[in-house]
């Protein structure tokens, strides 16, 4: 069965997407931790990052640099912060997270979005990306 | 003044280390989430990971790899994961955390260790680097 993630790659569920290239897709975190804050994945469904080949790892990386880069000057923030936990879902996941305090590092807080919310900082990264 | 990190890194300041490059260097976080923590840093200072230009950035995410396997061959655990946030010390710091559960994952729980404990973990992990 397709994971959460590959159904929205296909477009089975809607997202708030930022950018996507070959190999990669980026959206927005639905349950955010702070506004801005996106998800990363390969579109092959891999459990752990660790176990991606390492071509596709780092194309994975380079695709998440380039996604923080436009966050960065789309969010007011004192940085983006990368992490890869996946206990949840199996299919390798980069959270890049607009951090205000360490409060938004520890995915304890949540931030609550509108739907305008997400269209409107979905747009403004979109428009950063190069 | 150079960082705590760049200290280490010179020898300054001890650590328990686990792995080290032309460009990168990895030791056991002290204060750690979860036995095993560590810590994989660029030998140059620089203060966010999205500040690092391409080929840095790449080659401190594939020395992450190698490092991250090992320790996912060396310390019994779900997943590694990776995480970067660098609010504290200002000199970019990749953390491959050996997750067991989210709580290692918050940074809010502390793993008390023995020196004797460092040591084992860190010859551990260096045998299984490649």
């Amino acid at each position: 069965m397709p994971t959460i993630f590959t159904k929205i790659i296909n477009g089975e569920i809607p997202c708030y997407k930022i950018a996507e290239d070959s190999d990669n897709f980026a959206f927005l975190d639905i349950n955010p931790n702070s506004k801005g804050h996106t998800l990363c994945v390969p579109k092959k469904e891999v459990d752990k990052i660790l176990d991606l080949d390492e071509a596709s790892y780092l194309s994975l990386m380079t695709f998440s640099r380039k996604v923080g880069k436009a966050i960065e000057s789309a969010v007011s923030c004192k940085r983006v912060g990368m992490t890869v936990i996946g206990l949840e879902v199996p299919h390798v996941h980069v959270h890049l997270i607009p951090l205000h305090s360490m409060k938004n590092a520890t995915f304890q807080h949540k931030e609550s979005m509108t739907a305008k919310e997400f269209e409107m900082v979905a747009e403004k990264i979109r428009s950063f990306i190069k």
